[in-house]
């Protein structure tokens, strides 16, 4: 095996990223080795590339970043059981202590000192990446190469989606990033009556009508609470997502669920925001969820399951497919806010 | 208005039934009069038909049965405020007595006084019924005529299916009458990943595969367990729906539920059931439930937004439409095990 | 029976309200006419007697007030099947329509088009009240009377306390009128490992510590997250009741939940509130509840099984009894911040 | 340290057991050694005691047994963080695999390949005992101890109480062994309005008066079904915990179920049982459980906090301690039914 490879390496507390080469990682007993066939980029690397607040805060390079992968077993460590060479895998990327009362009540995915591959250790951007067994997802073959490789924003979804009763209900989603138009596949092949999404982006709200939602509607020039009462009888959405982050975006969340209804909420924000807590949550008698992860492994038999049946279309969101040594261009092209999902190639696309 | 209607009549404590010439029904202060576009055939009527022991311990003719129709609305009563003549409708025919536990904690499809129209009083195989407007469905006229005569039997469906999470899961039917049948599609539109169809009637088995269950099996050929098995790496069904009411396929729910599944069960049995509750029950830590009804009216709004969305195709379930006159007919069709559903047209097929 | 009766009238759109000789309220066929008993003061009853901006956009004067009550049952309309003469009642003076999506699926208490006795039409201060068949509660006479005219804010504090699991959790309240000290005891007798009361007027929170609140706290002086910090090995509560309505509290109760907890909110805001929803809701994975009314009835089952088991001690939470001809005084009292539950006696308080 | 120990071995494939000294046992790099202060005695080490069919199947000597304890930590393996020489600990016995389905979806009390520490490998009647890391569970000095070397079967208590909610609610438990009178207790912390005990050995009856419960029942004198439905004006139990195993007891939690009541079964049957799934099941709409272990690690959680919240008196459900040499005097004391919870001193009852 070859000691050296090419990487994404944020090498400075300063914005940008090289390709690199350097040492394939060492891996210990608990570990696997795997050899990366496609990684993704989520708006997380956006953050780390320009090194904003959040970054700054959080990022000890040098780095490699990049969690969304998918890829082959390599090698492994001699504690190791349940893989073996050649195997398709893909990971968790959260990993999560194991020991704190989250960890040992079925709630890993808020571990209170969860730690995450790709932003506080060394990711998935290379060749190789090492990940602990415990987080290995192996994959059946059928499972499409480029859906491998977004498992993680597609566990957010299907985490958001499935936090609650679907079935029969009208779902909202407010903000169409790669999350939300995940969002509508799930919400669909999880039996909702109708999807509602709404988007400013253009670009976004094209991809949201191909991945079928029933309703696409642009807060700038639509009335999206108009628009959803009169489609729900005047009851407004059984089950908001909120996956924008935006203050106008979670006005429209709170503005659109029915009394009784939920709202879970995914999208950041970067803002404190208000709310009218009597007429808003009280006298609706909602309930809101803060949504985070993926829940380990329930959330990956879902999302497994419902690939495997051929439940979810995802290609619209799949937008672009690049050689890693041009992962510059993919994160100008996230900034212009044209791409959705971008596949990273290590070894060139194809 | 006509005073005079025609109706299957159960005249006396025999087998047998009559088309007469009957009074259309008097309605009181909360009742609505609907007039029956369609009515149809479930197993409960062709018990009272032949009037077996059941029949016998709970029928007091004369009775005019059918308890699974459609109509428009044609009269009511003072206090009715909830429809207007000529609304489209179909209701729930158990009458739950609000005034118990049951009923006064959202448990009224096991109220313990409940009274089923077309059984314990004068049903729908008429030209009119009445109907108490607490138990109107009032439905968009997008659903199909066709299905809103079955709603009552498509309803034990979604009740069963909805009884617990299905997004992602395997689920099991054991026994393919209308019921089962109809909990494919439901259970397909609520997410299942697959679903396997267990059925020893040809005619059935046909029909299974024409709902699209992933797999349909013949226990008297197939070996099911190890079918199901092969098809969930090992674990066994998630999910099993038995609907079926026989020994044997009771015992193949037991065998291929998984560990920590659930078995609801709908088919009624005529005898007692051995079970080893150590190693069927409580070493797999299973779950069993007992489902009767329909969710008053939680499973309403399920099933009225599911097909308004257009995400059931019960169209294979539905086998024959014969007028009223030739109710004997029906019975016979159904007897010989080759019809499903059989719809009946008070004025006719047209 | 009499045809007159004493009642508190508020009378003009003003501050204030009198004693005064009116009708006794005719009955309706689905009615039952209830002799007063005691009736107890609730908060909303302040802001009708002042006035306030909430009272002068909801309430109609001439108004009898008074939604907590217990008495006995006097006369009832003909189609009332459930009491008789004599009966022992409380009432759920929360009118549902029965007829919307939430009354139809268990959740009236959040129903479209609810009307409340006492505050929509009247209520209980009175010698008799009109409250229909469906919405009486008959109670057994092992419940002490004083308990029996408290039902309604008691029924607050299960519905809130019940809301999600609670034994052997840590709950801390953040409010302590007196659904707050009844949620202290209802917290105990549900199986809440311990319970801490954050109040900040002594008179309440020395009545929470007559209550058996495991630790009492004033916000004004103690350092709350670190005393709860401290006392759940770090974790934080796992369950938030706030019913304070106060933006502090509200902001303790978002920094002493633990990742994974709830917040039940119950105490309305005057005042918008901001919140940093990454930080305080989505990376701590928490749920947020609106808690409105009490379940139906739900909640009243709950309530009445604790109390005829002798479970629940509410004596320190009812501080005054007066005759109603000083409801006046009443009135000063509550504002005076000396009193918390004060019970009204109509034919006096003997 | 000593190299060797007293314990309690099964030493060939017959009825009985000797006093010996062993080896003390050597542990890996993630197990933790415990220095045993107490033990106690299940059921389960009388099958393998008397060397009954069950034994026979699974049980492969030499066996050092027990799987109830409590000790201190005496040494450790490299990889272990979470505990330090002296702490005071007990353990989880069942070994979960960590990789399959149930175990990665937090039921690992039903993992498909479990071992049991005390059954399958060394167990806890001996000086010293090795558990892997995972399985240790630290307890506050604040517990008593002997309540610290029963927390496998108060865990299948707790376990059984709180499969569902509690809070105001009518418990029935078949079968007073040592877990029935804890399920007592538990149920009675957890907020049940009332509790009746079922049991036929007068000494367990008169520990369940000891226990608290609200009812004790003789089966062979009393008429249970009509003491229950008596106390809970006709409705049944609300919750039935059958851990008895015998099919008259089973026969009963049937009966005395309410419409929509669960029944979680606990008592393992030797013999098959026999149901009406119609009557018993379907038309009641009961919900039936099995109940296997103990939440990993929920149900620990639970119970400590009852614990070292003061909420539990488990002390007359300890009838006997002995010192570790007398194994066969405790044996004997169980056989004859006068014992319920023996503890088992490894160095003497001091």
């Amino acid at each position: 095996m070859a000691k050296l490879m090419q990487a994404v390496v944020k090498p400075h507390t300063a914005p940008g990223a090289e390709i690199r080469e350097v040492q394939v990682p060492e891996f210990g007993r608990n570990d696997v080795l795997v050899g990366v066939r496609i990684a993704s980029i989520c708006g997380t690397d956006l953050h780390i590339y320009e090194w904003d607040r959040w970054a700054q805060a959080r990022i000890h390079p040098p780095l490699i970043p990049g969690h969304e992968f998918c890829g082959e077993v390599v090698a492994f460590g001699e504690e190791v059981t349940t893989v073996k060479e050649g195997d398709f895998v893909s990971a968790e990327m959260h990993v999560a202590c194991g020991k704190c009362l989250q960890c040992r009540t079925g709630e890993a995915h808020i571990c209170q000192n969860v730690s995450i591959i790709g932003v506080d250790s060394n990711g998935a951007f290379a060749e190789y990446v090492v990940i602990p067994e415990s987080n290995i997802w192996k994959l059946d073959p059928a499972i499409p190469q480029e859906y491998a490789s977004i498992l993680d924003p597609l566990g957010n979804a299907v985490h958001s989606v499935l936090a609650g009763e679907v079935v029969g209900k009208t779902v909202a989603i407010t903000g169409c990033g790669p999350i939300g138009l995940f969002a509508i596949a799930v919400a669909r092949a999880a039996g909702a009556a109708q999807v509602f999404a709404i988007e400013v982006n253009h670009h976004r709200r094209r991809i949201a009508a191909q991945m079928k939602a029933d309703w696409v509607l642009d807060p700038a020039s639509d009335d999206v609470p108009s628009a959803i009462f009169e489609r729900t009888s005047g009851l407004g959405a059984d089950i908001v997502l909120e996956m924008a982050g935006h203050p106008q975006a979670i006005r429209t969340a709170f503005d659109v669920v029915r009394r009784g209804g939920r709202i879970s909420l995914l999208g950041l924000t970067s803002k404190p925001v208000s709310l009218n807590f009597s007429e808003d949550i009280i006298f609706k008698g909602i309930t809101i969820q803060g949504i985070n992860g993926r829940r380990m492994y329930q959330t990956w038999y879902e999302m497994t399951a419902l690939l495997k049946a051929g439940k979810l279309d995802l290609r619209p969101a799949i937008t672009d497919r690049i050689a890693m040594k041009d992962f510059s261009i993919a994160m100008e092209r996230l900034k212009a806010g044209e791409a959705s999902k971008i596949l990273v190639y290590p070894n060139g696309t194809r």
